[in-house]
């Protein structure tokens, strides 16, 4: 092999393990607020924290290596494509780490009262969420668009647990005034992860047109001007 | 000039055309779901529709654009952070819009009821969120750190709107179980704005990240680990 797609599959691949590393982190910070949330008890969060800085650091790392990689071995086609998506999952994967903050947030007001509920939906819209991220990472660094979709079909169901969600505490609200700031916290929990599965849905897009130079993120626009480099 | 250079201006002035052209866009999308709410006015929204098909569009034509300069004209320095910051920004435009469908997603629900109170922080909040987005843009474009961190101060402004929104409602839905729905599609209105104000924000910490070539996206991670290129 060319000395210099040598150095540029290295470089690849250390993109790869650092978006994977981002998602590991970012998956841990989701669980851990959910387990908080669950068991009822703060030592579940105690490495969110630290989890978040190290994100946070990944995140500028990401993009110091690709933005190198850009202006020293000027890479084309696949490799640009590639690169340029990185540098964009990256910031998806730091904003799931946001979400996961904002989660905790809210976890706290519900674990100041007592439980409103018990918990179902919620946590099987975690865990739904948290395989979405997972596996929609997996689908861009092993470039599998089947996968990919998989992602994108998951989304539904999450969307369909977080209406189920709402229904249901806007019934305990109107029943009981008392019951109002819980639910909130509530709702407002599974918007966060409603959110981190779109931003799961970016990265599955993302993973799709790496492989098949199709851009699925509108169907309707653009179709037929695939970016022919 | 080097015609090669001359090539890389002209293209970076067209991507800065398209970027100006979602962010108005975008602009007009807010502004419209705000005033259907206020006038209650459904004919307020007949643009919009179409708004979000062109900023679609320039959103796969700002990637295209970009992505083939990177390919046929392997810019570095200055102009390559601007490029990759371009299509991090373009994704940021697109997903104000996607906000602003989900506003009026909410407006609707609350046509279909009597008003539930004067609204006044809800156009505040939305006019000053629609300011940072038209001016993190312009910070983007001509290259304005000091416009920049405007937008990044503003974002206090949004968040204390927030607040003090959601305090007030939470009091009318204790006081009267039939406001829960309604006030409840204000919150989320509410929740809308304050993430098209956090994208705003993420554009002027791009902004600031090319002129000076400093992160201020974690100020705590990767201090002193500015990418040199």
């Amino acid at each position: 092999m060319e000395k210099h797609q040598r150095i540029v599959d290295e470089n690849l691949d250390r993109l790869k393990q650092m978006l994977v590393r981002m998602a590991g982190l970012a998956e841990d910070m989701i669980d851990s607020a959910i387990a908080e949330l669950v068991k009822r008890d703060e030592n579940s969060v105690a490495a969110v924290p630290g989890q978040e800085e190290q994100l946070n650091a990944l995140q500028i790392e990401v993009d110091e290596a690709a933005l190198t990689l850009l202006a020293t071995q000027q890479p084309v086609a696949n490799d640009l494509r590639f690169i340029v998506s990185a540098t964009r999952i990256n910031s998806e994967l730091e904003r799931i780490g946001d979400l996961a903050i904002n989660i905790t947030e809210n976890v706290r007001t519900l674990l100041a009262e007592p439980p409103l509920k018990p918990l179902i939906d919620l946590p099987r819209m975690a865990e739904l969420t948290r395989k979405m991220v997972r596996e929609s990472i997996a689908a861009f660094v092993n470039s599998d668009p089947v996968l990919a979709q998989t992602v994108i079909l998951a989304d539904d169901q999450v969307d369909a647990l977080k209406d189920q969600l709402f229904r249901e505490l806007l019934t305990y609200m109107i029943a009981d005034p008392r019951t109002i700031e819980r639910a909130l916290a509530l709702i407002l929990i599974s918007r966060h992860l409603e959110r981190i599965a779109d931003h799961a849905v970016n990265i599955a897009q993302d993973a799709i047109y790496m492989v098949q130079g199709r851009d699925v993120r509108h169907p309707r626009a653009g179709l037929g001007r695939v970016p022919q480099i």
